[in-house]
């Protein structure tokens, strides 16, 4: 069988990482795909040190790549949208097959660069794109194909993970453990894509699109970061037998299927919540095969590559398949127009905190809002205020209660003169 | 596209769920395939009253479905080793591709039926054989295709970790929980398979293959069960920062690879030893991707059902693709012929309890002994001797040593004569 000939666009750390593994793993990759894989050109605008490229040709321009006759399949690792766009396109309109580790990418431009691919009856794989090592796209795809997906649940951003770990291992401040991320390399100098949940809204919205059916639709994605949780919501939620994870979420209902990112209370004893650092973790509900949960690194040179070439391999496999019965790209042949429900009209249990004036009555005023709005209340905590304050913290969970009707509970709460600042909200799921 | 035609033989507890997860998911099943799955026959000894195969054939005789001109693929769900291999071999000569859910006829008969599915031209699939519902065999041959794995630790079997689960939370014993999984139909009339490990090395077996490409190699297993596990021992481990697991172990070594299924301990912090009750989680470590956790139901109608359809699917796909680009049934072109390490040859730290007579000086035989032979202790508790006992038990947890060594110790602890009855020995690894 010929060599199936791989050029990779962008050599940073996943470029890097992929270079290496495909390298160094030649031998055994080949004995899996049946053909042999070798890389024919690289696209760089530096050279990467780790990276021995001297048996290779080599060009700073990317789109060399995606017009080289002699390249079978394009690997898109330079990140961002607008190039990226760019190249893919280019690559696809040049028959070329395309990977891409690029959540961004898929998530905002994917609709559109997968009606190219298809018109061009080519395939443009992206398993890497989230949840880094985890084959989680193929398990949705391919591994589930028989279940209709209830429910899924990510932590999909280790960045993310990590703070909130070492918030309640250690008992640390959410800035005081961001400097340490980036010190670290796990968070960007502009962390804004990692703790506002941006990152995470990507992956989700790719996961949602797979596990249902459904376009791409990132801008209905509801976002809530983690900048505003603070060390005694991590605390509390401790006391209550709860961790805070920011978890991706989505859920099919009759009328419609959720998108949303958002910190969450998890009881302790389930799985998930006992995903700690900088790993990722995907929970899947399927309606045969009930709720399963895979591990690992999400991030990082070879856990990445590890899903950017298992693409190639399965690549590899379908060069002679019908189109028809190649994986589709969102997993069905036609897709369904369920509704993105908005926030509003989402269901979800709640933990509240509010700073309330040391006084008699004070709980009664809060328990008749709650009460007006047919909300209950499953736990409560009410402390001590401390010897320098005037107000006493209150904790809360409720019952499961729509947003809408929640928002107007802690509207008529923060109104109360008793009640000081603003009532924090963190959503709670039981994920079982 | 022309419907494809499924034969289900065996319409028990599996057979029914996938009877039923075929006909209730028809729509969104052909969505993904891009075809349509019909059952054409179905062949059972007897009716289930879960199924309503009243628009179905039903034929008594399984060899019926085997010769059906109209079948393309023959799903065996009828268990055990010589009538389900019989079945396979003729689908196979009649040139039908085959699903199966059968551990033992793989582990045992799946290098032959392999080889006979190649020279037809036709796939053998059995996802549905290791983990149930955890697509883990899609996982190791083609999520994880990059990666030369470096080992692999699972609890695939259900039952097993009911019971330890059990004995853990609520200290009963043994017996009594065994008593208890049988009549909640976890456990078989006849436990054996389960509680003495050999499911566990069926499905170990096959995962090794997998993972490093060696042909199936089941009486090279090295099994030992979890009925030897006493109460104490579980809440010694728990003292010591451990959680007593059945696990089915295989890692790579230099000079060759390991295959053991035994009770082990694991540090209670890592992920798989929270995995409790009837499920099945499997970790992988591969050279890129570091290590990754799948975890879900084991067993069960629909679980398994969702991995005997993924199969079907994944076979669908297949129909038109030449047979060198398709994958693997034991996941490389070429098998390797690593040699499989005997256990003495296999090194592991250990957890060793023993009952001393309570005199000066004995521990410091029992040390000496290990001294001689090399052997570090890591950990150690010796407790008062029981109100009524002339004997104190002491516990401890050994560095790494090789099996033949340890068995020199524990024969020359056995021998003193302060030391009373067998030594208990349960190996330990760290898993990370």
């Amino acid at each position: 069988m010929k060599p199936v000939k791989v050029g990779i666009c962008g050599l940073g750390t996943v470029g890097g990482g992929t270079f290496n593994v495909l390298s160094r793993n030649a031998q055994e990759i080949a004995r899996r795909a049946g053909r042999e894989v070798i890389i024919t050109q690289v696209a760089c605008r530096r050279d990467n040190p780790n990276c021995d490229t001297s048996g290779t040709a080599v060009t700073r321009d990317v789109f060399d790549v995606a017009r080289n006759p002699e390249v079978d399949i394009v690997v898109e690792l330079i990140g961002g949208y607008e190039v990226a766009k760019e190249l893919v396109l280019e690559a696809i309109k040049h028959g070329k097959h395309v990977v891409t580790a690029n959540k961004a990418l898929i998530a905002v431009h994917g609709n559109e660069i997968f009606a190219a691919a298809k018109a061009a009856g080519v395939t443009v794989s992206f398993e890497a794109a989230v949840a880094g090592g985890i084959p989680i796209i193929k398990t949705l795809r391919e591994g589930l194909a028989s279940n209709r997906i209830q429910w899924l649940a990510g932590i999909i951003n280790g960045t993310g993970n990590f703070i909130l770990t070492e918030m309640r291992d250690k008992g640390r401040a959410f800035e005081d453990v961001l400097k340490e991320a980036q010190a670290l390399g796990y968070a960007e100098a502009d962390p804004t894509f990692d703790v506002e949940g941006i990152d995470a809204a990507h992956k989700l919205t790719i996961l949602s699109s797979i596990a249902y059916g459904i376009p791409l639709q990132f801008d209905k994605c509801f976002t809530e970061g983690i900048t505003k949780i603070a060390r005694e919501d991590v605390e509390y939620a401790e006391e209550l037998g709860y961790r805070i994870k920011h978890l991706g979420i989505s859920r099919r209902y009759a009328n419609g299927i959720d998108l949303r990112v958002h910190p969450t209370l998890i009881p302790e004893r389930n799985m998930i919540a006992k995903v700690d650092g900088v790993l990722n973790a995907v929970m899947t509900c399927g309606d045969a095969v009930g709720t399963t949960l895979s591990c690992g690194r999400g991030a990082g040179a070879e856990p990445t590559a590890s899903s950017v070439i298992a693409d190639i391999v399965d690549l590899v496999r379908s060069f002679d398949m019908p189109a028809h019965a190649r994986v589709q790209a969102l997993a069905f042949s036609e897709l369904s127009d369920y509704r993105i429900l908005p926030i509003e009209e989402v269901s979800s249990a709640y933990y509240l905190r509010m700073a309330a004036v040391d006084k008699a009555g004070v709980l009664a005023k809060i328990a008749t809002i709650l009460s007006e709005k047919g909300i209950s209340i499953e736990a409560l905590i009410q402390k001590e205020p401390a010897a320098d304050a005037t107000t006493a913290p209150v904790i809360m969970l409720t019952q499961q209660v729509q947003e809408k009707t929640m928002n107007e509970a802690i509207s008529a709460i923060e109104a109360l003169d008793v009640i000081q600042g603003k009532v924090t909200r963190i959503r709670v799921e039981q994920l079982n």
